[in-house]
């Protein structure tokens, strides 16, 4: 295992002390670790919550900041944070209209956030993000798993929620993009958990595994490295099938690297991709290109879709502030 | 070799027309791949012109924009630019007050670029980086090396031309920016060059490169992996002794990944460099942390230092809106 570290045991709390020094005008960082939340509050605002386990950086403390969440719990690598981690940040960031959480579906997730929600003396809500069409349940998951699209709709709730919008408003709009959303990756190596110390599954030189999950989790198949245009067609067919998206549709495309895979690569994926939506009619209205859901190291990338009207579209175009994406004022 | 690819010979003109559809509010790809350029020049400003090989994304075309450059020119994968792609670019983006080519001291970098200000009819001055302090004379380098300072270069010249500084102006601030930059790096892995299809060099699954080059070129030494912070001791040395940081001293600190080191060590970097560094009482005034100056998928980092004053701190807080640096209005 090769990591650019000094314990085992706690890389979490200094990659979180590097992180809230490089950032201190946006984020603060609880003294226990707990969570990260915004600098400046809005008042009166919904607060939004999300969090989950460490090492898919710069998920979620990297979009902690104006215009989209308000804090972040960050588990160990690849473990949820615990409910008191959540109470702790909901505390500290409600200012009286409610809390909305925002939980990809691993079970240990859905658990610890629910057990949270059920503690919490505040009004509150959760949305589930499941967002990856390549498998019905998985190594940490009953149904769905929520990977790239969870950005998507943490960008889209956090302009909402600066806008006004209630507790009850931004579940359903939560739910609608969530259900608009579709992902699929592949792996070309495998992740390297820190306490493991060894890859979390073996790949040949020559292999490829199609559905990859986030944790390295199996996917559909493991086949032979194609190419890129061929990779792109899978993954699209599968997303586009799956959100039955019709010609002219207008969507978002997320092309994420999963940690190990330079922006060059991306950026060609993001070619193939475009090539192969256009020849279905499909528009894409904006693109976002980079690792921002990540599985550690792991080579690879996911493609994710989004169906927008112009609603969601200006929901996306608002001004956001965070470590990790910033546009608009 | 595993890359999300379709043909090496291809890897480029795919890339960048990703690049082009992704960023198109952004940008502007020339037709014949010579250069990218600013979609809206700014009337009167000198035009600032950088490039090289390509494999170091973002760097340069994910610096093109409002605040940074005007037109970048992005050689074949770890090779020069030609003298007509600078040509090109410098004649389509000029606006009558001159030229300034930016150029990482690499031989073949400074040979073109030098062959392109001499054929160019316009007035023009060129600016060299050459941040490196592992080294002098590498493999493609008489001198050191230009690497992560030069996207620091790139920024702080983009906002003093915006604010219309002269030619003259500008050459002094980036030669003196420069002279106030210096970094150094360690790979834990190769890069694998596409055209090449294996491992620029061999390295031990216990070793690093020490001062490793941005192409895998070799640094000062091979020896045992530490731990990320005795490699940050040795960088940040190195670093600070190059420049003679006093006490107090203002600067900013850019921890730069190489293209297959995840965020999550990065900011365990940072957290390391930033201990040392306020322990020898030097002022880290702004963080900038991330893959910004990479060699394909190499593991590893580099750490930048700019010493600054109040001038250049104001330079770099101003606006600017690229592919892969925006921030202010």
């Amino acid at each position: 295992m090769k990591k650019l570290m000094n314990d085992v045991d706690s890389i979490l709390t200094e990659a979180l002390d590097g992180f809230a020094s490089a950032h201190g005008d946006i984020v603060k960082l609880d003294s226990e670790y707990q969570y990260v939340c915004r600098r400046e509050l809005t008042p009166g605002k919904v607060a939004l919550i999300s969090g989950g386990g460490s090492g898919h950086e710069p998920l979620h403390t990297g979009f902690v900041g104006h215009g989209m969440l308000d804090a972040a719990c960050p588990g160990q690598v690849f473990t949820s944070p615990t409910p008191n981690q959540m109470l702790a940040a909901a505390e500290s960031t409600h200012s009286g209209n409610g809390v909305l959480f925002i939980v990809k579906n691993y079970s240990g997730d859905m658990m610890n956030f629910q057990m949270a929600a059920d503690m919490l003396d505040i009004e509150n809500a959760t949305v589930t993000i499941n967002d990856d069409v390549a498998v019905e349940n998985s190594t940490h998951t009953t149904g769905r798993r929520g990977v790239g699209g969870t950005l998507i709709v943490e960008k889209i709730l956090g302009a909402a929620s600066e806008q006004g919008e209630s507790l009850a408003e931004l579940k359903m709009l939560g739910d609608s993009t969530n259900n608009a959303t579709a992902s699929m990756g592949v792996a070309l190596t495998s992740c390297i958990v820190p306490a493991a110390g060894k890859p979390t599954f073996e790949i040949g030189p020559k292999e490829m595994e199609m559905g990859v999950g986030i944790h390295g989790e199996p996917g559909r198949r493991r086949v032979e490295l194609t190419s890129a245009d061929e990779i792109a067609s899978e993954l699209t067919a599968a997303i586009v099938n799956d959100l039955s998206l019709k010609t002219d549709q207008q969507v978002i495309m997320l092309v994420n690297g999963f940690g190990g895979t330079p922006l060059l690569e991306l950026y060609l994926m993001a070619n193939s991709a475009t090539k192969i939506l256009k020849a279905r009619g499909i528009r894409i209205a904006r693109y976002l290109v980079g690792s921002y859901v990540t599985s550690l190291e792991m080579a690879g990338c996911s493609i994710t879709l989004t169906a927008v009207d112009d609603k969601l579209l200006k929901l996306w175009d608002a001004p956001v502030h965070t470590a990790a994406l910033r546009w608009g004022r």
